[in-house]
């Protein structure tokens, strides 16, 4: 039986992954030809195990088993992918809880609670900027501004929702979400800490708050030759020694936090000219506040009369998201009944459920991901892993939905 | 008649500057058009003068006033420019030269030694590569590999020199190489040093030599936001480190190194990707080749064994020149006489004094750049202190051409 919904999901797996294929390219963005195939796909196994389908006005897609209750369990993920993405992210949170709602529907009949499936559209930000369109409609935080967004062809994301077939409409908070009561979402680790600790499964604690930006450092060009160290203001210098600096200060707090400057353009880019300026983006993420602002701060201490002249820009800030605690204990509970071994860690990548968490108790379990590899064609986790992350899910729905009473509020 | 001069060489170096215009741009390449023009301009000046003009096979122009002595003392620079360069580097150097050899006969006659004005080609590199073309010619230092240097269009060195009618026919030494005794350049200055001490000339004691290259560090790609701190391998970081240290390796030898990372490109270059490789170009100059050398093993000992993989490029080497100190010690006598304030230092740029210093005794004059600004059509230098750098050369010269005996080898 758990080998049979293994193979199951196996080959879903890869079928879902076929639906993006654009010839040698792979990439499902959500309203295109690819995101319909994929939605015709998902639809088919869910009536094929019994869960009820229907759609909210932006496309999200569900499939219901009816409880005793007029409450509902969530659980599912992002039905679409970066642009030469993999086959996991995403896709597997989907079939996972497709399977695992089916199975238990099958072994236990009615749950008390309802179970719902969610296939979320356009969670990577691929085709439109903001990303998260899908959960963000879902908690009613769609603003008119994202509506307005254009992908790289001009179509806005309302024309896109309409041309997909969808009405776009919004209500305040949608009314599924009134009567959700839980969210779970499995996905990949996306990162290579469950594959060093030898970890069968991780348990989030919370998702990181995001502190993205770009610094730019205008110093003095000049020629390489003439001019002593002492008359220069190299900006390379200055932002080798910030790097380093903020380097330093990440390794310090171990794995609380991780600091990226992913992106640097150097001006004019001439290896016998000392540079004029140069910027930088920084990323730089942690589960905590108080380290971001840290962070901030030291960014904004760049300003100094030393010389330099320092451009800073700040996009939004994106606070860190807990998960639910009950949650995280019937999961250890779970693990430990399954005889997993696991990780509670925190999520270095945003997710659905960052933005399900503002509104309701949610939760996330991670699959190994071999090498860490993520958003590439090398993306890959293990039928083994997989299974581990499946019966996890499993269990923890079969608790919630068909086990306990109701929880209190 | 030391202002009539000075009122001469500012009207020549107009007149010079036109003839590279090409538009709204300035460069003046060797063996174009705007070449051509430049060298009758040359021709005219040199005969008004009573300078005999003849040109080598390569189309160096000189300028000869003949001496009573089999000897010659030679003086000048290029006529070349970089593209969208200025109006002084190099054209200084011919028209002080011809203005002071030009008085001098005019004062006292026909000296003991004859007096050479060189207008050398292609020194900038800014049509062919290599550069130094003239000079190198001059010293019998033109290789074969340069002969087959192609310009943007494709054109050889060698069929560009066919072109503009020299035969390109190389003597082991050239004729009058051997009967060279010295040489002296007078440049501007090209950084800031003499604008910030104040002094008025610049007494070159060396020209710098150059380590250059291109060094990438190739680390392991990934998320920016699931792999912690302690599992990255960031050529980010470690090209920052190294810069950092290099960086404070120079300024510990204050005046003695130059050291510049004018040139990054990070690979993939997004703000939330770790950069899976780095390149870095690397500018180190210095006169003391044992500091050179320091520098090449610092480069050399990045190849450690810590995950990281090293690449390194070193371009040809090119070693410190040393000026005569005969010929200095005249120029700071000179300078007193004239109650010239001086500055005796290194060069940080390449000058044709380079190559000629392999084979015959050289000096140099610099003249103060405001700002420090070459390269550029913002390139000035005040006709106060071209005048002090003149009257230096002009003194020089009649000390050596018509006034010393013949020096002892």
């Amino acid at each position: 039986m758990y080998n049979e919904t293994l193979a199951w999901i196996e080959n879903a797996l890869d079928s879902l992954h076929e639906t993006g294929k654009m010839g040698s390219l792979h990439w499902r963005a959500t309203y295109t030809e690819e995101d319909h195939k994929a939605l015709k796909l998902l639809e088919q196994w869910m009536r094929g195990k019994d869960l009820e389908v229907f759609y909210d006005d932006i496309g999200n897609l569900f499939g219901k088993i009816e409880g005793e209750q007029d409450k509902i369990v969530l659980t599912g993920s992002h039905r679409d992918t970066v642009k030469n993405g993999g086959k996991y992210d995403g896709a597997l949170g989907i079939i996972c809880a497709i399977a695992a709602a089916g199975t238990l529907y099958e072994e236990f009949g009615k749950p008390k609670k309802s179970v719902e499936v969610v296939a979320f559209c356009e969670e990577e930000g691929s085709r439109f900027l903001s990303g998260y369109l899908g959960s963000r409609y879902f908690v009613g935080q769609l603003s008119d501004d994202i509506l307005l967004e254009r992908d790289a062809n001009g179509i806005t994301l309302t024309e896109a929702i309409r041309h997909a077939g969808f009405s776009g409409k919004r209500a305040q908070k949608s009314l599924q979400m009134q009567k959700v009561e839980r969210f779970i979402e499995l996905h990949i680790e996306q990162g290579g800490v469950l594959e060093q600790s030898g970890e069968q499964v991780g348990l989030v604690t919370s998702i990181v708050g995001l502190l993205i930006g770009k610094i730019t450092i205008d110093g003095h060009q000049n020629h390489a030759g003439t001019t002593p160290m002492h008359l220069r203001k190299d900006p390379v210098t200055r932002a080798a020694q910030f790097i380093t600096e903020m380097n330093q200060w990440a390794m310090a707090y171990n794995e609380a936090v991780t600091c990226t400057f992913g992106e640097i353009q150097v001006f004019p880019n001439k290896s016998n000219v000392i540079p004029g300026s140069v910027s930088m983006s920084f990323d730089i993420r942690s589960t905590s506040p108080a380290i971001l602002q840290e962070a901030r701060m030291r960014i904004k201490n760049l300003q100094q009369q030393d010389g330099f002249r320092y451009t800073l820009e700040f996009a939004a800030p994106n606070a860190p998201a807990q998960m639910d605690e009950d949650g995280l204990k019937l999961l250890e509970e779970a693990a430990k009944k399954l005889h997993l071994s696991y990780r509670k860690m925190h999520s270095g990548a945003g997710h659905d459920a960052e933005m399900v968490a503002q509104n309701i108790k949610t939760n996330m379990i991670f699959v190994p991901s071999v090498g860490g590899i993520s958003h590439s064609p090398l993306e890959y986790s293990k039928m083994d892993d997989i299974g581990h992350g499946y019966l996890l899910l499993k269990e923890f729905l079969r608790e919630i939905a068909w086990g306990h009473e109701e929880e209190k509020a």
